[in-house]
């Protein structure tokens, strides 16, 4: 990839250090695939967020989601709150297209556990969704499984962000929004370990954001005819490599909003605020009734905190710069923030 | 219906007054329908409670859900717990199904929108589910779009208990399980207010069983080859015509796990005990900013509780008593609890 | 002890194999002391579960609370929610006394801290209570510091049970309630673990009551002027030696209320239904930043859960038959269900 | 009062309508009162907040709560969160002092009540804290009851902020905290309603500081000698005279965490975040078992969601600008923020 990020454009979020590629995929093992939709009628897609390299299914990993605000229709966070354990990939998609790409989800689930002789006759997918019926017929849900199976198929650690995937057609702060991704490195016990943020952005007042504290002027509201206010939702799925019980996870996808309120959202009504969260560090695959897991101490939980704030704040504004300007169905175009952003001072 | 249940069998739960049809359709307005697969390699539905004769998309009620234990798939909880009201339809169906039945439910409710000049862009389907893997080749999920619309169409107050719908393939305390409704009403201010349940039924092991303190016998248990551990699930759906809020509706249907503790089940970790509560009494359909909704006393909560253990409980009973024997996917029979009702002293 | 039990009354609870005492103090390390306030305006008193014989502040344990009716005001659970862990011993007491127990607490732990060279600048101390209005002049808040201090004092493994400490002035079902224990034992990878239960009992209405599926009978009801609501609270101390995440812990106290219910309850609105569990397998007092915890796999919840809803069950039974009449400050007695027992067939 | 506060200094936080006194108190019948102790060994105090001019006991307002990082012991949560109400007067003080704070609001209400010849048999004390032992010998427990009783007796609608009261000891981003408050007006239905907040503030890093996009600069962080972390909690109290329910001032409050986020905080580990917020719009003093209340179309919440980021944000800033210098027991001065705004841009 090649894109030109917030960071290409000397715009620094926080202090922390980033990993290599600046993105999800810098947890070891976790990939990132898109299906994109481009037609007259539609501006939508899947994203997949392959949490690991094996069989989630059979190899679980520890899970925990928090909801900011709950005008939403995230699929899975019942049982991965029961349980503490994610058992299938992460899919983005339009709001109404939840069912078709849950049932995607629990197919790809159960082919994939048969091939390895296992009979998967109950499967937890996580479906996360922003609206994007401003420039998508949404009510077609016109994504299909094989869309699915393809972002799933096309996986990779360097994959693309803005209007793709599950970003195709969502705005945010009145701007194209889409897909972002950024990662912070910390260290414990001496050792680097990874946090890694990936959104879906479709929230937002034009007039509310805020760019390290740079607001947009008037002239450039005049011109964008943006958002006036704040509905749409973002999720944040969060994946780290640091060894977190499923409460310790939960504490730390909560910090997600920190992101979301230093870009000057006030968490609006309209929009769902869902943060999804998964650790690589411990595997769940019991041989035994008693089990050994590692987590952190408590006290260390600080600097996943900024890790997790930072990098979602990042991670928007990725999902921003990185899209083009796009139409609405109205005709109406959205502008990409890129146009805009020497402005912005 | 002319289906003996379980009052018929002499079996008397609690202690209040039951409604006229002793089902949740004794709430004004609420229909129940289903859609029955039977075949060699299915046994498995669709069950929809209809909450209201109006569009409830348009004219929205007061709602909310409570889970007891999170091992479960069930959809739309994020946003009634939010924003405390119902706005589609309440399917049920088996776990595999779920994203398939979801996505019924948004067509039928875009469709019902658009018939009547409503742009339905956001669409929160509440769908509940127990595996009934054991009895249907689940993996196939072959409850379609086509069986939640005609279980719509077909909804009536007058439904059938058992195995029917989404309880076609389920079982309960190793008998056959299904669906099952019970009533209770309770009076406020002088005027009689009704308490509905209906039940899908999948859980509990059959050494467990306990009706009104009577035991399952060795002699039944050997004969039966039940269940030896409690999993599968138990949705519970709660009606009713008394004016609460969201809170209030919480309160209500967190005590619809009474009636299973007192059946015998000790809410066993395999199964989603997952309740979901709505008020017809209050329609959210406001033309002002300010609006004036009715509650109770918060004293007469009392009266509700009851209500809902007791009717939980009987709905349960009459879930197994209406089912008939049924095979398993291996062949072995799934009693009915009937047949051994007389046997339980 | 010598206190006559419930089960020497012959009624059985349950399958599961008990403890040596049949009390929380099975579990090794967990101790239990009261303190009795009984004068002609006071019945009430304290009583304090120490959780471990080490500084529990400085070894911190995993903890968790579930609130099945949150009527009451309980201390502590907030942060005991947050961090997973238990950091005082828990105390109970009367409605009214909660703050200045709760500062007893506080005053404990900073002078045991103090003696071992450790600064305690925030203590979060645990209180559960239940109003004991009708036995004692509660409003005069007659516990002290000195009543908690002395409770932890002679805390012991074979403390009395029944109206003793925090259960001198409680009522249950219309009976005289108090303090009663049980404990389970089960088994994991070969090898005993226990789980204790405590609890004040202070909650039901008389005509509620069932015993093993046994009902109170009208010509007990009349001769006992029982309680006509369920309101009051039941507080439940769950302590085990099995390693248990917080999470794991919060779904096992969430079974608390399976023992109630069967014992008649419908979890009243005027009754607070708290239960704090903790456990001793894993001591958090980390040296690095990533630690080693024990924990379940997830598919023995189910021995744990039994054993949790059985213990209740009969704790609140023995609570109940230890304890002797009483009279209420409007002079009427409240019986001792063992006066009645037999007649509960 | 004649202090001067952030907006006085040309930092304009916001674009909503203040009230009159941009203070809490600009909600009707909200009062507020304060008692400070200041000694060589103590640093401390009692804040109250007055709900309503009636004795809220009988009286009693719809409430909520959300608790954002739960490193903290405030008491009453639980009964505010099931009941949605709210029943004594909101105070604020030190960590270990909760206890003793929490009886004396027992013993007024007990009080009040008896003067009014209601018997308050269960009361639930709402007590809020930070933890000033860096200021003040917390160990001690310094606030007596007579502390709060005069708090509640001089609570005014034009009471002081900084460091008096609760905020006697607290500091924030390394900076003197202490009691600030502000307020929003909106308009519903085209009245004009108030959101008023008053915080106690003690968290933050100093690093981390950031005021509309400002942050702290190296010289200055050479200076002050700041806090390295962010802990120590912050509390705010939420007052409005829109009508909401429960579950709508529940949404409200969790908004306040934006204000926290906007100055730079990441809501760290050792910092109780907790947020209780009331409305004086309905007054739950049924008289019928069905009642009505009035509450917002759930559209207008972002108004107020605004207003609760917007006010919160200010109220912190007024917390730390009215707050002078103050010494810590260690003899190092805690600066105040008042000191070096000119340098911050």
């Amino acid at each position: 990839m090649d894109q030109k990020r917030i960071l290409d454009y000397g715009v620094q979020i926080g202090t922390l250090a980033r990993g290599e590629r600046n993105k999800i995929t810098d947890v070891p093992g976790v990939l990132v695939g898109h299906s994109t939709i481009k037609t007259e009628t539609y501006r939508t897609g899947c994203t997949v967020i392959m949490p690991s390299e094996q069989n989630v299914y059979t190899h679980k990993l520890i899970a925990a989601s928090f909801v900011h605000n709950g005008y939403g229709k995230t699929a899975g966070t019942i049982q991965v709150d029961e349980l503490g354990t994610l058992e299938t990939p992460i899919a983005l998609t339009n709001t109404l297209n939840v069912g078709l790409v849950a049932d995607a989800l629990v197919e790809y689930t159960v082919k994939r556990c048969e091939a390895e002789g296992v009979f998967a006759r109950s499967v937890n997918p996580v479906v996360g969704e922003c609206n994007d019926a401003s420039m998508n017929t949404i009510v077609d849900r016109p994504v299909k499984k094989e869309h699915v199976f393809a972002a799933i198929e096309q996986a990779t650690a360097d994959f693309e962000e803005g209007d793709v995937g599950a970003g195709t057609g969502t705005g945010c702060y009145g701007f194209k929004g889409g897909i972002g991704s950024a990662s912070r490195v910390i260290a414990l016990d001496g050792k680097e370990h990874t946090v890694g943020i990936l959104v879906q952005s479709n929230y937002g007042a034009t007039h509310d954001l805020t760019i390290n504290g740079k607001h947009i002027d008037q002239s450039i509201l005049d011109e964008v005819n943006g958002a006036a206010c704040d509905k749409g939702s973002i999720i944040v799925v969060l994946a780290c490599d640091i060894p977190l019980t499923a409460r310790q996870l939960k504490r730390a996808v909560k910090r997600c909003s920190v992101g979301i309120a230093r870009l000057g959202s006030y968490i609006g009504h309209g929009s769902g605020e869902v943060f999804i969260g998964f650790s690589t560090a411990n595997v769940i695959a019991p041989e035994s009734e008693i089990m050994n897991i590692r987590c952190v101490n408590e006290d260390v939980m600080d600097r996943i905190f900024r890790a997790v704030g930072e990098a979602t704040e990042e991670a928007i504004l990725n999902s921003m710069v990185c899209a083009s300007a796009a139409p609405n169905l109205d005709g109406n175009v959205v502008h990409s923030l890129a146009e805009y952003l020497e402005r912005i001072k």
